[in-house]
């Protein structure tokens, strides 16, 4: 196959068919979704067989425990995916929508008009079942998708695939408004990252290093996150139990995701107080901690931390921990290792609360709330196609808003300007 | 002079002077915007000996009318420069804003802040005044600027920026918060564009040269537009005289900017009762006209429109004309053509309007009102840094909004994740 010419008609068909999404009206997007969620639950039988193709190769190949549990389809997960998209269904349709409309001096009324971006790639691992939930969000937000799972995931990815285009075909609207790339050569990825002309932004959803490809060979623009170095900083003004039970929530209620407590910081004068509880907590449930001299002296068999420790995101049971002076110590901290995603501090002081506030440069700033409500259903979006730490565009976890766009609409009755 | 370490240099006192730019209060921002207007009304006539500089050594050189016309500043330009800053001192300070604070189901209340983007490297060309205008937008803004001005403004700008350097140190702030690139030397605009780790946007303002080289060479996001081929469709159910006036206006009051119209299209349902007058107009006002057949049999004098001529931004006494079938067909026009900056519609039918305002993809789309009004103070935005044809982040007429970012806050009264 030539790469090239099969990705570049990918691209030509995904404009094309994002001009036709842009324009459909909500009933008709809900219908392509149901549809869609229909017959996932209808195919359920083979949709798992189309798994266990996938899963027996990445068990020949030796893949990964985490990986291989990460491509498993079950009866639920399947079930699940459809409840997804039904879920989309019922969030409001964001497209469309005039904002701000507001008279002028000239006698023109201006306004900005909600419009889908056009057309979205998102690059993916493992889960299969981020092409239902990708799809279905991009398709509610009025655009054209291009999906590129993971080479492990091929037959599970086509197989839902066949629901979508099945869904949508239904609802009357082009089967190219969601496309999943066919081949697994890996010149296809470097193909789409070139395509700029086709394509509107690109979704890198994996491991840091996919993100690193991506942002590399990339000319398109990006929603994506590097690193969760997230901070939990307990203020001596803290509310003692509050602060015990952020702490450790923070840190061990996942350790997996991105908005997990990385690095702990402390202020001395509320130290002894709440270290050697916390230490006591996350030693029961196995957590390692490193931690600087004034840490290591309230707890007992805690390793010493390296400069390389506050950089890093261990997504793993570690936790690096700091003793700072207090509040303006802990904001350098997080200016100077943290990874502009997700920080929290622990106060009653409403001051201090506003300061972080306002001088930490993260995607989400919390008070007195754990990090792990760094999520687009936690804060109500419905969904979420990602987070991102990226200041421009969309910022933090990122719903159907994220990807759409704002145009002015500007209405008058013959006005010229003067 | 090694141009790497300068650049180096300048980009991180940005970054250090972004912070604290960032967390200073309104009042602050002002007294510093309101010393350095005070500043240009006083050093009048130095900035004008400046200026006198650039001007010889400009005619010594040959540069072109329109580039040394562009280049002058007078005691009038120079007071606009110091007015320019006082009006952004009226307008309201984005920074800091929490919207849409709403309670979930956690019991965390989340909304989103209003935050400053950082550091901003705005590349210009002549125009002495982009940089008391671009300084004072971004410090409004929050943010840090890194200026770097044409080579043949070097005098008048280093003049300019002593003032705001002036008003900078005496309202308390950092005088790195906006700094002008001293050199000439063109690779220093090279570095600016490598330097992601201290620039977060670029803003090219400049001729499509400029703008190419930026996105060629450059790995930081831009706000930018790269042509303005705006549309005028009269529509068979338009006013005639509404569409004569727009068509008129949108051409004609201003040939050089980026919002006039490029290409007339009109409804062949109603060519014959608006061309011949439209081009009576057009002729007598000098405007080339180049048509389709259809338009040169209602126009005598019109020259052949060739299939370039749909794609051009003449900025000049140039028009393209074309007789379209409908709307259909002048949608599909824009489509193909267009640029996505600016296109207006004239009809009286509302289904229409809407029809092109939902599917025409550009920046700014206007019923029954000139191009002309693509512009943030028509918009209401009471300054603009530039006009973008991208659809993420900044779109249209950017103003201070456009030069700030959302994060979201949490508050929460010590809530985990269950």
């Amino acid at each position: 196959m030539d790469i090239q010419s099969y990705m570049t008609g990918i691209g030509k068909q995904a404009r094309a068919a994002s001009r036709l999404v842009a324009k459909a009206d909500t009933a008709t997007k809900n219908k392509a979704l149901t549809l869609t969620a229909q017959a996932i639950e209808r195919d359920v039988k083979r949709l798992l067989a189309a798994n266990a193709e996938d899963l027996a190769a990445a068990h020949a190949k030796k893949l990964e425990p985490a990986l291989i549990d990460r491509l498993t389809l079950t009866e639920k997960t399947v079930a699940a995916m459809a409840d997804g998209l039904r879920q989309i269904v019922k969030l409001p349709d964001p497209i469309g929508e005039i904002s701000k409309l507001k008279q002028q001096p000239s006698g023109i009324r201006v306004g900005r008009m909600r419009v889908p971006l056009g057309v979205i790639a998102i690059i993916y691992e493992s889960r299969p079942n981020v092409t239902a939930d990708a799809a279905g969000l991009c398709l509610k937000a009025g655009n054209a998708a291009i999906l590129r799972g993971g080479s492990e995931a091929i037959h599970s990815n086509q197989a839902i695939a066949a629901c979508v285009h099945e869904g949508l075909k239904n609802a009357g609207l082009p089967e190219t408004a969601v496309q999943v790339v066919e081949t697994t050569d890996r010149a296809a990825v470097g193909e789409l990252l070139r395509m700029n002309e086709y394509v509107d932004i690109v979704v890198p959803r994996g491991g840091k290093s996919l993100i690193e490809r991506v942002l590399r060979e990339s000319r398109i623009p990006m929603i994506k996150h590097l690193d969760g170095v997230c901070h939990v900083y307990i203020d001596d003004r803290a509310d003692v139990e509050k602060a015990i039970r952020i702490a450790d929530n923070a840190k061990t209620q996942r350790l997996g995701t991105c908005n997990t407590m990385e690095t702990l910081l402390v202020a001395r004068g509320i130290a002894d107080k709440v270290l050697p509880r916390l230490g006591a907590i996350y030693q029961d449930k196995g957590i390692e901690l490193r931690g600087d001299d004034a840490s290591r002296n309230l707890v007992p068999g805690m390793k010493p931390a390296t400069e390389e420790d506050w950089y890093t995101e261990y997504l793993a049971a570690i936790l690096a921990v700091r003793v700072v002076d207090g509040l303006d110590q802990a904001i350098e901290h997080i200016a100077v290792y943290g990874s502009q995603h997700t920080d929290a501090i622990v106060t009653e002081d409403q001051a201090r609360a506003q300061r972080f506030l306002r001088e930490v440069d993260s995607s989400s700033v919390l008070v007195n709330a754990s990090t792990r409500f760094a999520d687009g259903y936690e804060y109500g979006l419905g969904a979420e196609i990602g987070i991102s730490t990226d200041k421009l565009h969309a910022r933090g976890p990122v719903g159907l808003e994220g990807l759409t766009s704002l145009k002015w609409v500007v209405f008058g009755d013959g006005q010229i300007r003067t």
